[in-house]
């Protein structure tokens, strides 16, 4: 196991770790040679850091392999995504609280609009809004199976997620969304023989579904993708001996770091500042902090180059009230990067910053950017290496062997 | 398997790869504190690109180990060399067009000069030119065995392949050349029980095919190296989607890159502009070209510190050529070092440069050269990563998981 080397070497040491994750956070300049979106941000609180700290750059994955959002996340938290395979449907059930266990089958769903033939006209029932889609979400919760324990919860807009609990319930089951439209949504298709039960039992609840919210003039059919179990990952207690909280605003993030055993902690609102708010009354409790921001990932999806800077400013201004904190460690980075040039995820490296005002060793670097990254003391490493140069720095690691 | 990851990750996107591979390119000063031979060359058009694109330096195998040009290959083809083994006289006759398959037995002969006891008094048969050469090898061609089907090919000056196919044939037999003079050349010798009788049929041949060039003046014997089968490596196609094409000058290029399903390009001369004349020729039929420059190398060897820059510049004059054709991705870059100093391969990093105008990161670097390439935006990393890297660049990569 990957993870047996560290086991011994952990101490008790009482110290705190903050890991803020700005989702997608490497760039790219719009023209040749210019500025990226982290370079042209003004970011006067994370430059101090990075010239009184150290930088780097991360690779998730392999160079050139862009990750999704959770192979990124898991990377990050040391978890190998090419051994470590978390389906969506267990990351979305996660993302909403559902206590997925081994042996249940999850999956997300999405509410689509079909006509008279049965056959769909929106594969998104025109995006409902989540005030609409709660009473229909209700309407699925009364429909039961016998034999088998389903649960229902919202996502977000049309989006819902979907667990059964039961006997010998396998899910290799092929997705129920067609991908267009004029055409019915497709039967769950067991892929291999002992998932055959679960396929069966999904389709009766489709079924069933699908009369309940017939009427529904916006929502009246459904469909299933992603269908998982909860893929069994050790916790970040068993393998760091850290009491781990998530302060993150999307289910998917959520529901990766519950997969690993984080606690999730509960906030209103959805700015820096309102999650740092959350992180100081989470303070005591926990010896590690993952504080996720989505928004940088959101404008860099948009193609937003400007937005994505002012996101990392936000940021930057409320950063004081973390650091008021007095971490021990504080590492700032992302799980991948989204240049806004690109629109998407993409696999350029990922800038990294390591603030640990007693163990930090100085390189040359007063800025915190790309081209500062590239030539940190750091150099460019693995994100596998993320968490335990965090607990080395937060001296929580014994020395490996004699 | 290493590639497993990769393969649903592929698109069918139309865009253009260049791996220009300038062998030995990495090098050292002569005298301490010096300029190496890449930082000596004047190189405007490679420095250009380095200003615009992006530097770093590759690790062919491990810091320290010195590949031989196979292994050297395969990890810049990402073909990981302490996992896939290809045999010496599998390149070979790959090189010089046989087409070895699962099975076969390839080896690499080398005629020599025997006195009249048998003794080899020359293992090189005084390197004997081509010509002279060549009919010694239609000699061999009319050896025949029953059983077997026998193909010889000449390959250079004294060298040539030898390919055997029939059943139950396995290739662990131990080289004939006993490197020295004063003694006969050893017996082909089974070193295991199913390579016995392979074993058995090669001394029938070398038998016979001694006795028809037995009169020959300046290369009256053989030996035989480097006993292969066909490596069964995945070809590019199949780990890469990629329609490959292969612009070598030498065999042994040639042949690595045909193992690797790669289409051999033939052409006259032996020039850069002749080779991206080839190039330019192939450009609408292939989707990557893997174009090799032979006598950086050559130059290295020699220890001829200033024919190497001088090679180098010939490169960099001729590159506006392949530039006209807009590559997506050009990546410029070596299989391993060659120092003129040392006079042989060696461990060093390798120089890197991608070229890849609408997806590049820009570093802080300027010129192309070791120390430039050492503080360049992709740090170090393994040679294996090349091709994922282009891959990626070129948009032909889709998101690895949700």
């Amino acid at each position: 196991m990957p993870f047996d080397y560290l086991k011994p070497l952990l101490n008790t040491e009482k110290t705190k770790i903050v890991l803020l994750v700005m989702d997608g956070l490497g760039g790219l300049p719009i023209e040749p040679g210019g500025q990226t979106e982290l370079e042209t941000a003004v970011t006067p609180v994370m430059d101090e850091l990075a010239k009184n700290g150290t930088l780097g750059q991360i690779i998730s994955i392999r160079n050139g392999i862009t990750p999704g959002s959770g192979p990124a996340h898991l990377a990050l938290f040391g978890y190998d995504p090419l051994i470590y395979d978390i389906g969506r449907g267990a990351l979305e059930a996660s993302g909403v609280g559902m206590a997925l266990k081994k042996g249940d089958v999850a999956a997300r769903g999405n509410f689509c609009l079909l006509d008279n033939a049965g056959k769909i006209t929106d594969r998104r029932a025109g995006r409902i809004s989540t005030p609409e889609a709660l009473p229909i979400v209700e309407m699925l919760q009364e429909v039961r199976l016998p034999g088998v324990e389903i649960e229902v919860r919202h996502v977000k807009e049309y989006r819902f997620a979907v667990v059964m609990r039961g006997e010998n319930l396998e899910p290799d089951i092929k997705d129920t969304d067609p991908q267009r439209t004029g055409v019915a949504p497709l039967p769950a298709q067991a892929v291999t023989k002992s998932s055959q039960k679960a396929a069966d039992l999904f389709n009766q609840w489709i079924q069933r579904a699908t009369e309940v919210i017939q009427d529904q003039p916006k929502a009246n059919g459904l469909t299933l993708r992603g269908f998982a179990t909860h893929p069994g990952l050790p916790t970040f207690e068993d393998v760091y001996a850290l009491r781990a909280a998530c302060i993150a605003v999307y289910p998917m993030y959520r529901g990766v770091s519950h997969l690993v055993g984080m606690q999730i902690i509960d906030f209103e609102g959805d700015a820096p500042e309102d999650e740092f708010s959350a992180l100081q009354r989470a303070w005591d409790d926990y010896d590690f902090f993952f504080v996720h921001i989505k928004k940088t990932d959101s404008k860099g999806e948009d193609g937003d180059f400007y937005g994505k800077a002012k996101i990392i400013e936000g940021v930057d201004k409320a950063l004081p009230q973390l650091l008021d904190l007095n971490p021990d460690v504080l590492i700032i980075t992302g799980d991948h990067s989204t240049p806004a040039k690109l629109k998407s995820h993409s696999w350029h490296p990922i800038p990294f910053l390591l603030h640990a005002p007693t163990t930090v060793r100085p390189d040359s670097q007063n800025s915190f950017g790309e081209r500062a990254c590239d030539q940190g003391g750091l150099n460019t490493f693995s994100a596998l290496e993320t968490i335990s140069l965090a607990l080395a720095h937060a001296r929580k690691l014994e020395k490996y062997g004699a």
